[in-house]
């Protein structure tokens, strides 16, 4: 349940869209890790708030007491400090785990494929953070999944927003949890869950209400460092001026007109600790609305100072960045357009297909196709002794290879391959 | 326990081995298919004989029961009669689990990459079993690991052999597992399990043990299609006649040369009904040895016309071959290779870095390195405001990148770039 088999066209449209996500890291410049399916129980402990009921747990076969990976942020934390590195930009892309309410349609899988980039080391404020927005910026245009927005806060502001609006330090973050549902329900809603379930007072949660509305660029910035709350609050200001930083360094890349500063951002993760953000893709057919109305976040990231030290004996903090690309849910975009557009996408490369026109020629075509194999062309024949020409030019055509390299008794005789075009059946002897 | 980490640098020499690997099995005109990581329980339950007790399971947390898969051929098989998919070819590339007693300098771990190839389909016979081991003898070859042999046998020219010994069907498997040892233990050892665990008669543990320390090639075929007993067995006679067959399609592949008709090649698994097969490494260094001494298998396959049937509510077959690429211990040769060479694999594919000689020119460079990025050219910069040049030119050489794109207050002035080149130290402004 909430697993999918990958028929060939599936894998083949599968291995496009990671080949566009894999040349954009590398074009940043990161490495590849790999680290294990399974990690000890105890790693995964405590790093994922609500989370961890869907983490999946390994029977006890004597050992060690395992667990499947929930994302690839708490293994390569684990790994950086198991292997003392303090300075590292790198990519991982692999499955993940997670016992959730599959929702297959909108790309909600219980095992799912993550992309994850991230920047490890102590760096001057909010370059790398910039890179990760610019790196979501070049992924989600290359894929031409339509207009889209990278709605972008920090943490920091957030706890400065509660504690000017009287949240004790202890509810942050289950404030933090509920305002992340801002984006799926209206605020009317997450107010009363605020007041009823997490018991803050109304007064405080109308003041919240105020703040987690707004949304804008540079200029809103500005405004909040002039709030007379706010900007008596230290980690507010921290974050405000970070903010500010960012915005810049997104000028210089070119990049503000699809970057949102949005209060109402929160991200449902314990760890981030300073800036977030989350990317969404727009309705394409949205005139008659006021605003465009997001169908769904395709990425997604942040910053996380303090995780890597949880995994140190002496508590060591790396300061990390990073950003996670939701591949199923674009995949999901994709297999749907590709579906509807009726093309079909090719699930192998074989340039050529060893074909003959005459039964017994058997020995011919395998001495063919095993000089060509040695040639490093991609070549094909029939499993079959003698199969009829049409037959072998059907499957060309079926499978979409350009030609057929076709040796019968007068070939033979001659020393030569007739070599035909599939699709224009123009033929040269060769 | 038995799993690891890939560290960048291995990470990137095992992306070049699967490359490779990939590489050739598209060349034979495969098409990717991908299967979860999760299988029921029920699916990897009798496939695997002694195997099973190496599965592991996953906790019972409400749901159905799962578990790791085991390898990549169960699920193949499971993937085949679910879709009723008669006719394949395909790779799959992925991490198999197996509770095993790690040998981690060996190459043997308890989570670890199989690579697959295998056809499916109702084919004349031999054609796709050929092709298998030309596929072997290209992967070993293209990676340049040193002198090997594919042995060669078939399991019914092996159950013909017990039945002619005397041994009774139900023991077949049994023996077979037994005979296997062969490649690890002397002949006495391997006789003494027959006649004391297994409970055969002496004398036809010692009838057995003349056929199975044969080995050679087509001339060996032919004497055993004249053995007064081994010609009188049916199953014996139809292996016999394919694996003359085989020897001719391999002969026409100009492969021969690494084959080795053996009949003491049993392999463990339950499933194969075939032709079956396995590679080895020979010692490089072994001129005072009578024979070549082998080091270890590295390829292995056979063909298993039940599997699919097993899955398939009507018992419906489809007759599949394949193998399976052993490539945890060639990464483990070529990783001891690449340490002993000293040389320094990259692990990022950079090809510029974007750089300052004096301060207050971050904006200048986040400019340049954002329009490099949008033309799709590898750049990094460091994450520092002002970098001294020395240390981003011993950056590069760190990592191996090759140029340096200078941008100074002149060359600002200029509207040029200084282009670098950081082994030869040319520059040239452009």
């Amino acid at each position: 349940q909430g697993t999918r088999d990958h028929a060939p066209a599936q894998a083949a449209l599968r291995e496009r869209l990671l080949g566009a996500v894999v040349s954009c890291f590398k074009r940043h410049g990161a490495a590849a890790i790999d680290t294990p399916v399974l990690e000890l129980r105890e790693t995964l402990v405590g790093k994922y708030g609500e989370g961890a009921k869907l983490i999946y747990e390994l029977k006890d076969q004597g050992g060690e007491l395992l667990a499947l990976r929930y994302d690839l942020t708490v293994p390569f934390a684990r790994y950086l400090a198991m292997n003392k590195i303090t300075n590292i930009k790198r990519y991982h892309i692999a499955k993940v785990y997670r016992r959730d309410n599959p929702a297959m349609t909108r790309g909600r899988y219980r095992e799912f494929y993550q992309c994850d980039f991230d920047i490890a080391g102590q760096f001057d404020p909010m370059i790398p953070d910039a890179e990760c927005l610019k790196i979501v910026h070049e992924i989600l245009s290359d894929l031409q999944l339509g207009d889209f927005v990278i709605k972008v806060n920090d943490r920091r502001i957030l706890n400065g927003v509660f504690a000017v609006c009287g949240v004790p330090e202890s509810q942050f973050i289950p404030a933090c949890c509920t305002v992340d549902k801002l984006d799926k329900v209206p605020w009317e809603e997450v107010r009363s869950e605020m007041v009823g379930e997490k018991g803050l007072s109304p007064e405080a949660a109308d003041r919240i209400g105020e703040y987690v509305q707004l949304h804008g660029g540079l200029d809103l910035i500005e405004q909040l460092l002039q709030d007379p709350k706010l900007s008596q609050n230290k980690v507010a200001k921290e974050g405000l001026g970070d903010m500010k930083l960012l915005f810049e360094y997104l000028t210089l890349f070119g990049i503000t007109g699809k970057i949102s500063f949005d209060l109402s951002l929160a991200r449902g993760l314990d760890y981030y600790t300073g800036v977030i953000f989350e990317a969404v893709l727009l309705q394409q057919d949205n005139e008659h609305l006021e605003e465009p109305l997001s169908v769904g976040s395709v990425a997604g990231g942040g910053r996380y100072d303090g995780l890597v030290g949880m995994f140190d004996a002496k508590g060591r903090k790396v300061p990390c960045v990073g950003v996670s690309i939701g591949i199923e849910r674009i995949f999901s975009i994709l297999e749907q357009r590709l579906e509807a557009s009726g093309e079909k996408l090719r699930t192998t490369e074989t340039q050529v297909l060893v074909a003959t026109p005459q039964k017994h020629l058997l020995a011919a075509r395998m001495k063919l196709i095993s000089e060509l194999w040695d040639a490093g062309i991609k070549a094909e024949m029939l499993y079959k002794k003698d199969p009829k020409l049409l037959k072998q030019l059907q499957y060309c055509e079926d499978t979409g290879i350009p030609l057929a390299a076709i040796v019968g008794e007068q070939e033979l005789a001659d020393g030569v391959v007739k070599l035909r075009d599939v699709a224009t059946r123009k033929e040269v002897r060769m």
